[in-house]
């Protein structure tokens, strides 16, 4: 099942205690795409400056996105430039430059109206709920968001929950939201605003999927070695969507599964500047990153499903 | 097996955003035998003032928990008074009274002197040491330790390393001491300091577990409401080496098993003031809350135990 996604194709310049790269491919349609690529086939919608390296996407052509809806409009490319100090965990915004993004209006081509997983990229609402007016009864739509939006586009954002099936953000983004600083809260008020799943993002403290009745968690894969954390949300959706999509499932059981599979790939996107590390993983180092976290958090049991205590189980003083 | 535990006794005022509570049981000793009760007979040496309510201890005693080694000293009782604030993350200390703890040395009964399982809460590295010379061979000594002692005790804290199976400590504790911002290289340092085990606890973020070869990962559990974060840390080392001891093992898959009991354990202690949780929650409640923690990270393998991928299991583009 292919993947429609809309979203940023930028141009980033990031500087971190490692190194820095200019003028890398960054953006969340771009993260995402790369991500995905390694589940199924790819549709990505965005729009890119004049002075875009077009050539560069190349590579993600090479994987499976159908580059048909990038758009080339006249201007200037949408530029990012950001810092991380030595603990990693948030990007100093340097400086932003929307240029064509500015005026970003989507334009799903015909032949992709039919995608039955959708995912609409950190862009502003109005413009999500523009494309979900141009799509056909997507199997599944998951958004993401951020600050900026539920500052200044909070109705729009509530209209757009009652129109997906997920909502992605991190756990900066739901609190400031809901107003609620306890996640379980902050779950439920958005799930009560029509999305089936919630995914909260925690950065290197790992990922919640909540649903009405259950909740579950994955860690962030503990690496010796973080080198660039940009993006990283954007491909763990990438991950998290496209097995969905691989797999034809949308039931809480996938959903567990893709989002382990989601943390693996933001966990290669860290690893290098730009998508350099999500273009070179192959599917054993997937294979192998899935089944490492399995073994971090696999205990063995000593309780019957029921929850009953095995013979001689605790109790002591109890 | 019984645990031996030496730590302090306190009495704890407290402030959260949900209330108060004046005068109650605290102190690092206090919750680890309040935890480690509802799996093992525990021994409990520490010092109060002749200030302290000691019939406030009983329903301890009641526990299984030998409180021959609480000594009573002429002076006032080692007092703390804290408040959290909405984010409950982090303790801000109002008042600390030292008071017979500043002159505690401690002198273990000669009937615990045999006991198999030994946990040095967080008290003077000094003293850690010297409970480790008056004790036999125990099976396994854990420690903990804090923020003060790492600045001001490093050498002796070090000594100590080098006598100790496990080491448990917070992940700012651990970046202090190690002055390595990953937590990987963080605990490989300490593991080259002489402990088999680290565990790095991450408060409401979970905790992790390395040994050499390898690494564990157990979440906080997702709770709707945390009344008082006060005393934590200790009742997930209760539980941690409560199991271990009711277990008699000390295999890593038992430490596993430890380190969601000791989660278990931690989740409950911050659902009421002081040892309030600790001292009425059942049986019944552990192993279900245990049986949650297996649900909150499940997720059905498709893939076999050597990493290979199912048939058909992802791999369109790659």
């Amino acid at each position: 099942m292919s993947v429609l996604v809309v979203g940023s194709i930028a141009l980033d310049s990031v500087e971190t205690p490692f190194g820095k790269a200019d003028h890398v491919l960054g953006g969340s349609g771009t993260f995402f795409s790369a991500s995905a690529s390694h589940f199924t086939p790819v549709q990505l919608v965005g729009v890119v400056g004049n002075d875009y390296p077009l050539h560069e996407l190349e590579p993600l052509r090479g994987r499976g996105v159908d580059l048909a809806g990038v758009e080339q409009a006249d201007g200037a490319s949408f530029r990012w430039r950001g810092r991380y100090r030595h603990d990693l965990n948030s990007a100093e915004t340097l400086e932003t430059h929307l240029g064509v993004f500015s005026h970003f209006a989507p334009k799903i081509p015909a032949q992709f109206r039919d995608a039955p997983f959708v995912f609409l990229a950190n862009i502003d609402p109005r413009l999500q709920l523009q494309v979900l007016e141009q799509v056909q009864r997507p199997k599944l739509v998951a958004c993401d968001t951020m600050n900026f939006w539920i500052e200044s586009r909070r109705p729009e954002l509530l209209e757009l929950f009652g129109k997906v099936d997920v909502v992605l953000l991190n756990d900066g983004e739901a609190r400031q939201l809901t107003e609620l600083t306890n996640l379980v809260h902050a779950a439920r008020w958005i799930l009560e605003r029509g999305p089936r799943v919630v995914v909260i993002k925690k950065g290197e403290h790992g990922a919640f999927m909540f649903t009405r009745d259950s909740v579950f968690f994955a860690p962030a894969y503990p690496l010796e070695s973080i080198f660039d954390p940009t993006g990283a949300g954007d491909s763990f959706a990438g991950g998290f969507i496209g097995y969905l999509a691989r797999a034809d499932d949308t039931s809480e059981a996938a959903m567990r599964r893709a989002v382990v599979y989601g943390s693996a790939m933001g966990s290669f996107a860290v690893e290098q500047f730009s998508i350099g590390r999500l273009l070179e993983v192959t599917r054993a180092d997937i294979v192998r990153r899935v089944g490492d976290f399995r073994r971090l958090v696999a205990f063995e049991a000593e309780l019957d499903d029921d929850g009953a205590p095995a013979p001689g189980e605790i109790g002591a003083g109890a």
